[in-house]
């Protein structure tokens, strides 16, 4: 077994702490940052005081904002917001082995790996129930890779998986793929619940509702519905909407509450418009979409949101 | 619409919130509690403070520890611990409509609505994520009724249903029942992880795993898949491994810590045992309930569970 070199493409916090991860397993890690200040600074601090304060990177790491001289790897991880990622394409060779990390969908509504796969040729996925601050710290976690194919899998995995972390590969790429991207948009609407203080109960029946919301996305999107109930469709599901860390709920809090939502991207908001667009596209009933969108454009208040999707919740499961 | 008669046979948290939903539809209720002096506290005191402190019974809502006199009524709602519901059973009319609410099985091992089905006509069951203290406050839920009975659905529908609770309707009497019983032992599990601090991705990936384990023990006795992922699986998972108030998720978390497990009746710990032993006959794997059955009977460590658990769970998903 070789040292594989791996490049962590994206210093935000998931993409720091995937760089810790590969570093535990042994890999010759490189972490790029677009900005050279940023990338000066994770240097010299040893630390992401922005996303990930009191973790230390190991000296070890490299830090560069030198893309050029990053792209010499086994392995390129992308893990940019989703709509930095069709511009990062462009400038990786066709050739290399990427995994896609983002949860977003292309600006046109396209999934990332669908879009990639135009011009790449050794392409996964990663996804799965991963709030970045517990897995930099070591906390116990799992995800899945998905690739067709199955060698660049268990590449992934053997450059990330350790005692704390458990990579489950999976050859289902949309289908691991679109769980995360979806689940930001049910997590809104959970935020949005905590923000009204509507209680668990409330948020246990909304997410019961989100997640057949996106098996009708995925069904129709060509998925295979067991990776749903899995770790990136439920699983991650689940993780980000109870956590507090999750930045898609906070999101939603802050909208109830009709404070500022937090300047880093927020993936949710944009993909529950672009569902909102689909769903009038293809006549698909997607409300929890539908209701984020008419709530972040200040259509509608919080209450009525909840209200509106409360009440058609038990017209169509009555029928 | 006549004015429905509705007696409530225990009061509980879960009794108590009941009695309190029916009232506000309008029905005539009596609230039945086994003890003669906790009935007359309650009577006096208009309010039960060991439950649900806080929360004013209505001067019309009934309350007697008199079984006889609260039997004539239209509809009688089953809400004790499982254990007290056989022979609860020998002591009520054979052709009198009941509602089970508990959620737990026979001494044997068998669900209520099988047992209560050789000696009673008009059955239906009552689950789904309902924190007795939130739907006592009025904060919005849903729950279902299940019976091959639609007119016994429909009553049942008729006496509950608010503004603030929806009651869905279903005819999977034993899937509506089972998820109720077995999201207990999942939320031990759950509050083990909440214990141990081990955080939530790691809550998300057992919750996911427990929603698989559910599903195996479901289809073997019969029940429908779609109602595992509906409100009364899924949504009470959810909802008791995510509230500080649910009961058996704060009874794992007692246990990770080497705490005395609180008071009440933690139905959780029974359901694991009685499982554990359903898998040893059957050869199927229940590994939560094996786990959470071992922490409880001091044979394991909480470490030693989780550990296995996750061991276990890597193997068997990667294969």
């Amino acid at each position: 077994m070789t040292t594989q070199r791996v490049t962590v493409l994206g210093a935000g916090g998931w993409g720091t702490a995937l760089a810790l991860c590969a570093h535990r397993t042994g890999c010759q890690v490189t972490l790029w940052a677009r900005r050279p200040e940023a990338a000066q600074e994770l240097q010299q601090q040893r630390e992401n005081r922005a996303y990930l304060p009191g973790v230390a990177l190991p000296a070890s790491l490299k830090v560069t904002s030198d893309l050029a001289g990053s792209l010499q790897a086994d392995l390129l991880l992308v893990v940019l917001p989703s709509l930095g990622v069709p511009e990062m394409l462009t400038l990786l060779p066709p050739d290399r082995p990427l995994v896609l990390c983002a949860k977003g969908l292309a600006p046109g509504g396209e999934p990332l790996s669908e879009l990639a796969a135009r011009t790449h040729s050794h392409l996964a996925v990663l996804s799965g129930p991963n709030l970045a601050g517990e897995i930099a710290q070591g906390l116990p976690a799992a995800t899945v890779v998905a690739s067709r194919d199955p060698h660049l899998a268990q590449a992934a995995q053997q450059a990330l998986m350790s005692a704390s972390l458990r990579i489950y590969t999976s050859s289902d790429v949309l289908g691991v793929e679109l769980g995360g991207v979806l689940k930001n948009v049910i997590a809104l609407a959970a935020g949005m619940v905590d923000g009204l203080q509507l209680g668990d109960n409330a948020k246990a029946a909304l997410l019961t509702r989100g997640l057949a919301e996106m098996r009708r996305y995925l069904s129709a999107n060509g998925a295979q519905e067991a990776t749903l109930y899995g770790l990136s469709g439920l699983g991650d599901l689940i993780a980000t909407a109870s956590s507090p860390q999750s930045r898609n709920r906070a999101a939603g809090e802050a909208l109830a509450q009709g404070r500022p939502l937090p300047g880093k991207v927020v993936e949710g908001l944009r993909t529950a418009a672009l569902l909102d667009q689909w769903a009038q596209q293809t006549g698909q009933p997607m409300p929890i979409a539908h209701a984020v969108t008419q709530v972040a454009q200040g259509t509608w208040s919080p209450h009525e949101g909840l209200r509106w999707l409360m009440e058609r919740g038990a017209k169509s499961e009555l029928e």
